[in-house]
């Protein structure tokens, strides 16, 4: 079966789906997107997607191609006709096409770009041995807190870490804390057993995973702080882990090259990801 | 007459000129391009333009999509298409099209995108004036040195200015000196007669006519300096002016609405103009 793509009010065959040379995402990185799990055909915390998209479209200026509750039912069909069972639903949105100019032109229509692939939502491999990181500088801009498409120092960390061998890179600021990966935040285990990921500000791009977990923790009434740390206080923890809405929970059991812990995936990331897969499930 | 547009190996009407959703170009800001002037149908300092770009592609280790001395044909055979008398030609080259994963694609084909476009290279009024600029913090990444698509924050600052009346935003580093314009360099003249513009490092983008004025006045033994300076030292400079390509010099006239110098556009500033144009008549 050949894969459906939607582009700005049609449904056409991925390999014909095209946006306008002069579309304002393809020459000024003018837009935003989400990726949304699908579990079982089902949208994973679609409500936490589609309202961080709502503020990265505020910041932005962009407005809404379709309502919310359309672009909601437009991303199900998209899921329903590529027939996808486990995967992912990308989605972006641009401020639109219009002749090149830097500022917001005036007429533009923002353009809307729905697409789906399936994933293998349980890599059985990576969670047996845990995944490598290492720790590159953070080059980026000062807006992190925007899921633009400006993903360039992304490209080029995850670059890097695929060829040091290893899964994600996290980035790490002017001051030696990690900020985050290039495309998951990052999270440890003292040696006393709190959880801690750096609080959301304009440094980090706030997960929805990394929310969703946060609150699945509280619930739970496990011990967590939000704040930064350091690269040296990671090489020294007990557990490791990432959170994405691709990876849900996925151990990390190599920093730069030095084992986290023991070595192997950490006890508590392992009961974490349980539970991230309960309330997914649950979620379906 | 309708326009004319290069897309990966073809012509195309610019109407219907379009790249894949899947270009990286359009998913990541994973390329670089440029903008020559064209001025009496020929390229001005297109042999610098290109030496820009092979140095952005070398950066981000994207391959050339044709050799140099074929895309110097391509742009001009874009630019004879389209009967350009003045204006510019836009060059974008992207990793190209590939599933959606962050690190290079092994197997992908640059994407080279070509237009072209009528421009006043003689904006009677804006020259007769001055421009005004604002001044934004500067909140773009690290490697301003890359001429990347990467263009959101510039897209923001353009965005500031022209709703605060003005032509250009310069921007601000953290230290309170300015770096560039959004799409142009940033010049000042001291009460003592020199020329000066921020030294070219990985903070600001080395502009193609920033260098051919540079050389412009070291070939006249003008006094110059290549070091930042502050919001500050502007306010209190006798002349101000922009660089670019589309702009050639540019008198800046307000700063934040503050006058620069008697408000009028400068003498050195005009002058420098006028070698510019020299320059760049001689090079058609």
């Amino acid at each position: 079966m050949s894969r459906i793509a939607y582009v700005n009010g049609r449904y056409v065959p991925l390999r014909e789906a095209a946006v306008h040379v002069e579309d304002r995402g393809f020459q000024f990185a003018d837009g935003a997107y989400e990726v949304i799990t699908v579990q079982a055909g089902h949208l994973v915390d679609a409500e936490g997607h589609l309202l961080r998209l709502a503020r990265s479209l505020r910041e932005l200026r962009i407005r809404w191609p379709v309502k919310p509750r359309t672009l909601h039912v437009l991303i199900r069909e998209v899921v329903r006709r590529n027939r996808l069972v486990d995967g992912t639903a990308y989605l972006q949105v641009t401020r639109g096409t219009a002749p090149r100019e830097f500022p917001f032109p005036k007429a533009a229509v923002p353009s809307l770009v729905i697409t789906a692939r399936r994933l293998d939502l349980n890599p059985v491999d990576r969670l047996a041995r845990g995944i490598k990181v290492i720790t590159v500088p953070d080059i980026r801009w000062k807006r992190r807190d925007i899921k633009s498409v400006s993903l360039l120092p992304q490209v080029l960390g995850k670059q890097t870490a695929v060829e040091s061998g290893a899964f994600e890179a996290w980035q790490v600021d002017d001051d030696g804390f990690v900020t985050e990966g290039c495309s998951s935040n990052a999270w440890i285990v003292t040696r006393e057993g709190t959880l801690v990921t750096r609080n959301a500000n304009t440094m980090i791009l706030n997960g929805i995973t990394r929310q969703r977990v946060l609150k699945l923790i509280d619930d739970r009434a496990m011990a967590f702080e939000e704040r930064p740390f350091t690269v040296d206080e990671a090489y020294g923890a007990k557990e490791a882990f990432i959170t994405s809405a691709t990876n849900y929970v996925l151990p990390v059991t190599a920093i730069n090259d030095r084992p986290v812990g023991n070595g192997a995936p950490g006890i508590l990331s392992q009961e974490l990801r349980q539970i991230y897969l309960e309330f997914a499930g649950a979620s379906v």
